[in-house]
């Protein structure tokens, strides 16, 4: 399958722009449309069934949200604000109507907390498993926008949140799937694991950090969402922008409960949170004199500077050591 | 399936609009979205193998373009400018790597046709069929966009091009496809019916249209493209304006040969004209005043005109009988 998605790649770069309006077509979390006073942004992600999503133990309730979540992230990374929504839906016979009603409700949820619209919508039924498929609309000053290429030698790289703990909460459920296999009798264990499978199943997008950075104020010179894992996303930054970039172990934020549970479940910490993805946490870049005013919010932390291009994508561990990072995140 | 479309229905009928840019949310060809200046439209569909198209006799090429044309006509009918694209796309291992370059090569050619940039994509693996989502965006004068809701009683009915020739198209290649099953050995015959065959597997949306009536000029009252049907888009114009409406069987354009393969086939050619869909040709209403600037058109017909509510959605025969109209298009 790598090769078709080389292929897909190769194939859109051979489209043109023809319009004015099309300030920033594919290679950006989202698309960049010129709307005279500011920018409108567009972007468009599926979410499909066994692929994305096991409906052995993720609730449609929070798939729909989830799926709401994935799109409107991408609108917030280019420093936006989530407006509207389409929503497409290819439904098969497992469906019920009780599940199309919980599905919805997530969708309703997620609208919501994000103050977007539903605005439009397709649905068809399926030969098999269901599809989702999310586009968000949104807006953004045209001086604050924030482009992946925006990155510069010497910025300092900040993430929001704490990392892997998407992934753990997949390991988590996975491994509890396994066990009611065997014995269908057995009642899954989830409770010391809340944390981590609530960041899988019903991920928020960071839209209150945009509002944060506003008021400190701190306008980054790049962002992009955490939806493949952060080695993945420093990967773009550093193709997007020209740069290298040096991240520091003792640096990364991982939740306690998490990092044990990674050592429990015999996985390195520090691999689920540079490759785990799912986070949905935003990765940015700021000046250097901006740093200061961040280092105090509880929510974001300076995880490295940008380098020269010719220094690469380097990972400092505890001891010193230098590791090169190569994307090991998920191919779709 | 039926239940679930229109709990679907009902279930979208809840969401609200938060924002003051959400001007038209579901219900019309295109959402609307104020861009200051200007209108913002938005729209989306979806083609699944099996349900919209059969691989065994859709040219990939063909079904790329098919894909783009039904997002752009949705545009089309609000009276707006295609300007942007988002592709998304779930393959399956039945698509060879030269099967997903033609497709690309569709989706290229229906960019370069209708001068549209391809901004945003996101790619799936699909446990079976092929689908297809094509996000359109485009512009729209505030005072010109058209809406379902501006038809007013009295005005005149207009039609683009021909009708159910598409419809025809599909019930011909069916019928070669049987014909194949029952002996490989056999070739179709589709020459003596290229024409209905072209309007099934790549049909064009009517973006000269829209450029016409500009130049005549003629703002129409209120417009939709016939995506499920003429009747099917009539009674979405009662509906959305409260109107009725009065059309006449001897003013429906049908194409000679379409007509002659309806009556070979032992269908009424009225019904195909009617209930066939997928013409993807343009339905809107002029005020009686415009009506001289539009018959010299060749590919504009006048085929009734809107009457009050209580009059309902009726076709007046070749014999004056009057029968009411029911919806019988595509469910999907």
């Amino acid at each position: 399958m790598l090769s078709k998605f080389n292929l897909i790649h190769k194939l859109k770069a051979t489209f043109p722009l023809h319009h004015p309006t099309s300030i920033q077509g594919i290679g950006d979390d989202a698309a960049v449309i010129d709307a005279g006073t500011h920018y409108k942004l567009a972007t468009t992600d599926i979410l499909a069934e066994r692929v994305h999503f096991d409906l052995t133990y993720h609730p449609l309730k929070h798939l729909g949200y989830k799926a709401v979540t994935l799109a409107v992230s991408n609108i917030v990374a280019m420093y936006g604000i989530p407006e509207q929504i389409l929503v497409n839906m290819a439904i098969n016979d497992n469906v019920s109507l009780p599940m199309l009603q919980e599905l919805y409700e997530g969708i309703h949820k997620a609208c919501t907390a994000y103050q977007v619209d539903l605005v439009g919508s397709d649905t068809t039924v399926s030969a098999t498993g269901l599809m989702i498929t999310v586009t968000a609309l949104g807006s953004a000053d045209k001086k604050h926008v924030c482009f992946r290429k925006g990155a510069q030698v010497n910025d300092i790289i900040c993430v929001t949140g704490d990392l892997g703990a998407a992934y753990l909460g997949l390991q988590v459920l996975n491994r509890e799937k396994q066990v009611w296999e065997a014995d269908p009798n057995m009642q899954p264990v989830l409770e010391p694991y809340s944390y981590m499978v609530r960041r899988q199943l019903k991920p928020e997008a960071r839209t209150d950090i945009v509002q944060t950075l506003q008021k400190l104020p701190v306008l980054p010179t790049c962002m992009i969402d955490i939806a493949d894992g952060l080695c993945s996303e420093l990967l773009h930054i550093s193709k997007a922008a020209n740069v290298g970039v040096a991240i520091y172990e003792d640096k990364l934020p991982i939740d306690q409960g998490a990092y044990e549970t990674a050592v429990a479940f015999h996985l390195d910490p520090i691999t689920c949170a540079v490759n785990g993805g799912e986070d949905y946490e935003l990765l940015f870049t700021i000046r250097q004199q901006d740093v200061d005013k961040v280092t105090q919010h509880p929510d974001i932390t300076p995880i490295g500077y940008v380098t020269a291009v010719a220094e690469g994508v380097r990972l400092v561990t505890k001891t010193g050591t230098v590791v090169p990072l190569k994307a090991q995140g998920w191919q779709t």
